[in-house]
């Protein structure tokens, strides 16, 4: 862990190195994935059952063996505890709400002119959602991936989860089931990825693929990109947490530490006015560490990456978070809502001392797929919007094209393109 | 041109290769770029002016010799004369007008938890626009690209477009100053793309880069995608036309032509239900190339990439055009919306007789950069959202964390995640 001051003269130098600090080991997988695509082009489902043989350890009998079936997806749900199942409902409720109320109205306005301009949005037909096995399987982001292209309209949403040793998890299943995914298939990697974008005899395309995933996957949809539409590849996740004296020391060190377990490469900064509150968290945050299952992956991150610094006041502390873009950032002072009127760029933000991130990583509403590593200072959370495109239109009649129809035939000739003057000037009577 | 009708046997066959047609022709020059990105961020400004004098063909005195100065601009804005003053005024006017009117309405939501919800957007700090230079230097992008940005709030907007053998085109330097355009500079290709990206002595890095370009600046813009945002890359230029009976042949021709001269690989298709039409039309644009000046280049598009589809009636019409989802969909019949309530998938559409496409690309008010290449499946046109992103945020007290607080304790030890569940947990005094 870091420990900087913006009292101290190095701070400059130290802040950007921070800024600079690269985090993402994304190995160069290219060559591997392009043969992947290129067999699940030629040879389709039969591509899927070698790989699939291949890579996640069962052998699927034939195509058909490749789709989970209703009575597979309802007998995981009955398989799920009473509390969890309630909590998935909560969730699943919660972010449908939210995602809902993100749904922006059509445009439509007739000008001076006699024109009608408009606007409108209009979903998309098919999104095919990635989600990864095994260990990393989470039900939380199948929600947050499905449930707002089901609020955006979306008829179709395929689902690609691979189940390594042919073994399926539950909770994804019944996640999936809340969400409104309409088709599971039991595939992985970038031949998921090849199977959404190009379709095969048993998965008919899709238009946009969305989900978290490792290189192989995230290489697969730079691939495919153009052919369909995909979401930002997401980069290691991070947490900026602005704290003042009146925080208890050890819900800030758990907050840092929630971010820190996810992976070696999350980020963790705390940024604060108060000294002895920065040294207290550094304790707590050791203390933790010796409980917590997951403190090899914590702590190696926390050391890696975490950070503490210490400002004059909390307009510095938001200057600095303007600067980081930070994915996560949580208020903990005593009017956060003055605060984050003077934050410019965070993907999303936690207001006050009882609302640690993980309120949103599960049961808020908001998005939990966030940008990372700065991007938020041009990149936002996944929403409707991603799942939604717009149609603009005019409309003119020909009392209209006289009063802005002489306009395009100036310009249309100053740029040399002499149809598209032509085009105007013919049904001007010119 | 390619005459298709859908009551013919073949029409599933001929249909499915139009759609499979690849008209992009991009050649690979990543090594190149990737060689150019890593001289600019080396050497910065020195690498700028080496690189212009190789490829632009005039020799910049020093670092500042790349910036247009005020003084350049009020002399070009001065050359341009009257008419072409008016259009370009009207133009911006009415550009601006639409976007302001798309602009988004923050969301804040309470719920019966206690939770407060919102959603803010925020403009982007610093956007850059790419615009080509010479031939293809077209004013009215300039428009489109930098005042949907200034629309959005965006405070600082830098424009590079190289100037050949040190050639400045005034009508560009006008529509820049129109536009809110806040910086300037003679560079182009990849340099400019770098410059932008990663800044250099005399170029603040901004955050997002937009406009079209070359195969060089493409490539660039993928290669610096992460470190800034990219709008999407254009691929050839295409028009549906869905025109009845009741149509002038020549309007219709005249209207395919404007697409086809932007360049050989653009497309322009005409879907009716009327024979006589269909053929009247091809005769028409037959006659309308001889007058073209731009006639090689249209007539090569027609020839190649040209098709006019027959088809039993409208609602087959947008049935194919749904399949097409074409940047640009003329709708030219009795009842235009109407027709577009069964369209699903378009860029933009222009409806009526006297609403060539024309009007749209210059002055009607909704953006020329649209999606290509079927992408108006899942991608949009240019608008103020592209320069915007959006903040989620959550505040919650310690009496709503009780309401939804165990829901996310259970999903966090569902998920293997501790600290998460225990950063809730903590709060409740568990």
């Amino acid at each position: 862990m870091k420990r900087l001051s913006t009292a101290s003269p190095d701070f400059p130098a130290a802040f950007a190195a921070l800024l600079d600090e690269a985090r993402d080991t994304t190995a160069r997988v290219d060559g591997v994935v392009a043969g992947i695509i290129a067999d699940v082009r030629a040879r389709g489902d039969a591509a899927l059952i070698d790989l699939t043989t291949r890579f996640d350890g069962w052998a699927p009998a034939g195509a058909a063996a490749l789709r989970v079936t209703p009575g597979e997806i309802e007998a995981a749900d009955a398989r799920i505890d009473a509390e969890r199942r309630a909590a998935l409902n909560l969730a699943a409720e919660r972010i449908e709400a939210f995602h809902r109320a993100q749904l922006p109205r059509d445009l439509e306005m007739k000008d001076t002119a006699g024109l009608t301009l408009g606007m409108r949005w209009g979903a998309i037909d098919a999104v095919g959602i990635y989600v990864p096995g095994g260990k990393a399987a989470y039900p939380s982001s199948v929600l947050m991936n499905a449930i707002p292209a089901r609020a955006a309209g979306v008829g179709r949403i395929a689902m690609c989860v691979p189940t390594p040793e042919g073994e399926m998890n539950p909770l994804v299943l019944a996640a999936a089931k809340r969400a409104g995914v309409t088709e599971i298939f039991r595939i992985g990697g970038a031949q998921a990825v090849a199977a959404m974008a190009w379709g095969t005899a048993s998965i008919a395309p899709v238009d946009r693929i969305c989900g978290p995933g490792n290189a192989y996957v995230a290489e697969a949809k730079r691939q495919v990109f153009g052919r369909v539409g995909i979401d930002s590849i997401a980069g290691p996740s991070e947490v900026v947490v602005i704290a003042d004296a009146a925080n208890d020391p050890r819900h800030v060190a758990v907050d840092l530490l929630a971010q820190a377990e996810h992976d070696e490469s999350a980020q963790s900064i705390l940024i604060t006015p108060d000294a002895t509150l920065a040294e207290a968290v550094a304790r707590a945050v050791e203390e933790e560490l010796r409980h917590l299952p997951r403190a090899a992956i914590a702590g190696e991150s926390w050391r890696r990456h975490g950070a503490v610094i210490l400002v004059r006041d909390l307009a510095e502390a938001a200057e600095l978070t303007n600067r980081l873009a930070p994915e996560h950032l949580q208020l903990m002072v005593d009017d956060p809502r003055a605060l984050l009127g003077s934050i410019r760029h965070a993907g999303a933000a936690f207001l006050g001392r009882y609302c640690p991130e993980a309120v949103g990583d599960y049961v808020a509403g908001p998005n939990h797929v966030l940008p990372t590593g700065r991007t938020a200072r041009f990149a936002s959370g996944l929403s409707v919007f991603d799942f939604l495109k717009r149609t603009t239109w005019v409309e003119a009649d020909a009392a209209a094209l006289a009063v802005v129809g002489p306009a395009a035939v100036a310009l249309g000739e100053a740029e040399g393109l002499t149809a598209h003057a032509r085009s105007v000037a013919l049904r001007l009577g010119g």
